[in-house]
């Protein structure tokens, strides 16, 4: 570990990776969050103003000895080798999502953090929507007895020409679905494992186009979820969990929470503010948080779930 | 947790599902370790002389008060609700291969288990096969360059007649594949993880009978699999490793050993009697053993692998 927090005042960040996902999100937040200083990018096509600029993780990690943490904003097929290196490097690593292509390669990467020191986060964007954190306090002292999950867009809209996403390990309408299982992970008062699974896939694509899902949890609760990405009109992003003590609505991805129809007042902050100030309180606390379990429902259903062919899918 | 070991004589254990694999392995296992006794039985469709036998688990638990432990030999779908109910009466588990139908209800029961004083073992049969702990033991302080897994045996001969093994969940030629990755994650000195995948699903069928994959580890070993349910003529079960200080080969599923082509002497007990002294030795101490490691990377295959249809398979 490279950061003695009591001795510096901000935590040097490169990050690695500047494409849309770094401009519009993380080099914003991190601009906003006193406890991380922009120090560094590796990149091959491009460069930013007043940040030392590298065309290579290995280049940043060799030069640039004020950066204690990389933010790794790469496709997931590249992200172990970078982090495993950042790591040895003795640096603190967030990952964007999903964390790996493998559930084994984060496990791995989870081992090697907890014996480096370093702080290693594996980021869910949609858990640090504004309604997330109430829903789940609100949840805790709870019964669940139903959960019904609405995840429907249109992939044109949202992945236009984005062909890696039909790719095997693009993970098709799990791509958006996942962000929903990061919420229903962390809110439910108990962990869920599916039961059933229907994946759509177009006849001339590798990844599915909608899925039909149903999991339980230890005390029998009753979920289900659609995902689907032919929606026309209007996009849902929708979360209803009905307990004994009344029904909590999350909406517009879990930016908006309604308990019995009427809405819960939320801060207007963004999800990667709250991203890098947890970062920030892992990197302090010397502590990981790694938590695997909206991809190990994504493998499950891949793995126990029924494939039915659907019409092809051109854009 | 209902044992306890210093005035038990021998632990009372009960059998759940009696097919053929709890008559031929489970039982003489049974009979022939001297820290268990067999005192019940639950079967909806058959009785065991000398035992106390129940039609359902509910009833061996409310009725057999000198049953501490229970091993689960029913199909995976059913394994989650049975060993739930049994950790939840304070009783030991031991599950059969796969753990369950999905890693989360393995990982919900992991859980459990830690907070109850009851030991959990989800048993890999192959890891007990004579050949596989004195190849951890020489592969332990080497440096593997490769390793190749050639797992090829004849479905017709072996599971004649068994269509829940091209169901979803019944996970095609990965059935035996996962004992064959059993076997790998037990012996190499670092995780491993998977980096290529290729699944040949028959046209008629939802599961794979053919795969390929790649694996790699941190330090970089180059590791692959050939999975196939279509090989006449002579069965093949080898895992051939590759050192920098010799070449190490387990063949026969982990039976036979060779080391630089010199057979090494093997004990002949057979898998079983191993798995019920490890089971004990668990009990005793508390302890559970939960390794989905194997199961983790046959869900990553279905997640990140390339599916290719093959010709229809029919019997």
């Amino acid at each position: 570990m490279s950061t003695d927090p009591t001795t510096t005042i901000g935590i040097g960040i490169g990050i690695v990776g500047l494409g849309k996902i770094a401009r519009d999100e993380h080099i914003p937040a991190i601009a906003g969050e006193a406890a991380f200083q922009l120090r560094a990018l590796a990149s091959r096509s491009t460069t930013l103003p007043d940040v030392e600029c590298y065309e290579t993780l290995e280049a940043m990690l060799a030069e640039a000895a004020d950066v204690d943490a990389v933010a790794l904003c790469t496709p997931p097929q590249v992200r172990y080798a970078l982090a495993a290196r950042a790591l040895t490097a003795g640096k603190h690593v967030l990952l964007e999502k999903p964390p790996g292509m493998t559930l084994s390669e984060v496990v791995d990467l989870r081992d090697m953090a907890a014996g480096s020191g370093c702080s290693l986060f594996a980021t869910w964007h949609s858990r640090f929507a504004a309604g997330v954190e109430p829903a789940r306090q609100w949840l805790a002292e709870r019964r669940v007895r139903t959960v019904r999950i609405l995840w429907k867009e249109d992939v044109r809209v949202w992945h236009p020409g984005q062909e890696w996403i039909w790719e095997p390990g693009g993970l098709g309408v799990f791509d958006p679905g996942i962000n929903a299982l990061s919420i229903l992970t962390r809110i439910m008062p108990h962990a869920v494992f599916l039961t059933e699974a229907e994946l759509e896939v177009p006849e001339n694509r590798q990844a599915p186009i909608a899925a039909n899902l149903a999991f339980t949890d230890r005390r029998g609760a009753d979920i289900r979820a659609e995902f689907d990405w032919r929606q026309e009109g209007p996009q849902l992003w929708t979360i209803t969990v009905e307990t004994e003590e009344g029904t909590l609505e999350l909406a517009e991805g879990g930016s908006r929470l309604a308990i019995d129809g009427e809405a819960v007042p939320l801060s207007a902050a963004g999800e990667y503010p709250g991203i890098y100030r947890r970062f920030a309180d892992l990197v302090r606390s010397g502590t990981s948080d790694v938590d695997v379990s909206p991809q190990r429902h994504v493998a499950d259903a891949f793995m126990m779930g029924r494939r039915i062919a659907v019409a092809p899918f051109t854009e």
